[in-house]
């Protein structure tokens, strides 16, 4: 968090120069983007995965022809086997002549945001199709985080012209339930018999799986998982949420190809239902996923220059040491620092 | 993320009536919490877990009586064995006649932020115990989440005078880290063989435990387990910021009782540690948590004042909606935004 602070204040200074270069230099990528030019997308995402904020001109022109993308979010503990389904999912889609893009999200390293090699290696074979597009993501308390660049790759990716786009998550923390919330078919990967912890782990992830799928469902006890799934499904009101869908639970054994056109074929169904009967459902997804990328967009905006307001890290330091010192408290400190920002908020804060 | 959103809108116009009550008649929650009752510090506890913006001003009133407490975290896996060692580590601080405060963290569900009731179960016994105060933390999605709770709650808990407070969190996402990393000493606990997609996750990890703990280390693997963290420590390039502190890794039988003295004597080493050698690294440590709850509370009002400011949850549904017709894109629409709320930023956003 410090660190994360630190980022920002040492960050917005940065920024000033390098949207001054956006300006005069910068305006083709999107353009070559566009245009489907992989090492010109490939060079935007590590850009907005290096946090760099020179690709807001690029992704404000690329938003406009984004919006056509089918967003597929994969979610579920590590060694699940969730890059080994998606690599067979992307297969299918690739076998029925669509496009694939996919954001491999990895929250590995809160502090160096490094890569869970092994996952990737398992999609490795498509890097050679030129109809599937591979990268990960590893931002990590770094300037605007994971959801932020998720959201930016996905538009990326859209505007590039894939067909779907598939983001794989560990589905641990609120960033990446917030990522695969965002998704229009959000799928829940697990193997049987993960324990009672993992279940209740998990409680948070039911209210937001479109389908589910137990993986390794060779090994014993996968029809009690399946079982344990279906109840918690039933047990859980925030399922009212998703009008009119009841989230099937289908077992495959990925490594082996079995269940996975079942697997596809229940992607296939979400998604008519999306275009049907699930219009709202639709909607509020849509509606969703702007909200936040917005909102990501919008309290990163608000912080940088509030910080810049109140005199950047030299203040910070300040009142964190009057803080320690006990001359000031956090409470009282923030609603002084909050006065000296944005008038007219509540007085007592 | 939209529903955090709506809770904000709606948050903020709460907020003002109820920092008004808190002027009126909430001033002597915070004596009462001085004075150590407990009654008064589980109501203070429960309305910072519910969000409740009214605790501030005793939170103030509190903060300058806090700083005495020993802070330890503790954070790994579910199933792990946690809740059973921290029980244990209770126990041996009891012993020495300190008295403890448990916060124990629940990010089970990111929406209805339940509890993982079994692992409370078996801390259960203390609440006989005066000397021992244990609360969980469920907050998620609400205004100003865990980070922001988990430092008030541990103000609340270090004024009302208990020697020790042990936070516990299942470490899985950036909230966890922060939590685990602003403790004193910060442990991390595993068990053998948990795969190399764990040791992967736990890469993040490493880099912030102060001790390690092998629990049920009568499993086979134990040792090869204590050999993978101990490379991993020396792999890890941000074990510099521990200066003159090398992290041990303990195997213990929490359970049977097996290893706690170990893992106990530890925990004392680093506090020593931390008092003499490690002086450098403890002004970190409290910089790093002042900065963090400041920064917490600073942003979470940023928020609601600019949302007060734009126009509220209105204003929000109309650019939402004009970004989802592609009349705006989220990036200029934010800029323009942030322009009606802060003056001075750079003009390009």
């Amino acid at each position: 968090m410090n660190l994360h602070t630190q980022q920002m204040s040492s960050g917005f200074f940065k920024v000033r120069s390098q949207e001054f270069k956006t300006l005069v230099n910068n305006n083709s990528l999107a353009e070559k983007v566009l245009k489907g030019d992989v090492r010109s997308t490939a060079k935007l995402i590590r850009k907005i995965d290096d946090g760099d904020r020179e690709v807001f001109s690029d992704l404000a022109q690329l938003y406009g022809h984004a919006g056509r993308a089918y967003i597929i979010g994969f979610t579920g503990s590590p060694g699940v086997g969730k890059s080994t389904l998606v690599d067979r999912i992307i297969t299918r889609f690739r076998d029925d002549g669509k496009t694939v893009g996919v954001l491999a999200i990895d929250p590995t390293s809160p502090f160096s945001g490094g890569a869970i090699l092994g996952d990737r290696i398992r999609m490795q074979r498509h890097f050679l199709d030129e109809g599937v597009f591979i990268r990960s993501l590893a931002t990590r308390g770094k300037f605007g985080g994971l959801t932020r660049s998720t959201a930016d790759a996905i538009v990326t990716l859209d505007a590039m012209g894939k067909d779907i786009i598939i983001v794989e998550t560990v589905g641990v923390g609120q960033d990446e339930v917030d990522i695969v919330n965002s998704a229009h078919t959000t799928i829940l990967v697990t193997v049987p018999g993960m324990g009672d912890d993992i279940q209740a782990i998990k409680a948070g992830l039911m209210e937001i799986g479109d389908l589910f799928v137990v993986n390794k469902a060779d090994r014993e006890g996968s029809s009690k998982t399946v079982r344990e799934i279906l109840f918690m499904l039933q047990m859980n009101d925030e399922r009212k949420r998703l009008e009119g869908w009841d989230p099937p639970v289908v077992e495959c054994v990925a490594t082996q190809k079995i269940g996975v056109d079942k697997v596809y074929s229940a992607i296939l169904d979400h998604k008519r239902y999306l275009g049907d009967r699930g219009k709202g459902r639709l909607e509020k997804i849509e509606r969703s996923r702007v909200l936040t990328q917005f909102m990501d967009l919008f309290k990163e905006g608000l912080l940088e220059r509030a910080l810049t307001k109140i005199g950047g890290q030299e203040a910070l330091d300040k009142v964190v040491q009057d803080i320690m010192s006990r001359r000031n408290d956090p409470y009282r400190a923030s609603s002084e620092f909050l006065d000296a920002v944005i008038n007219g908020g509540s007085g007592s804060r």
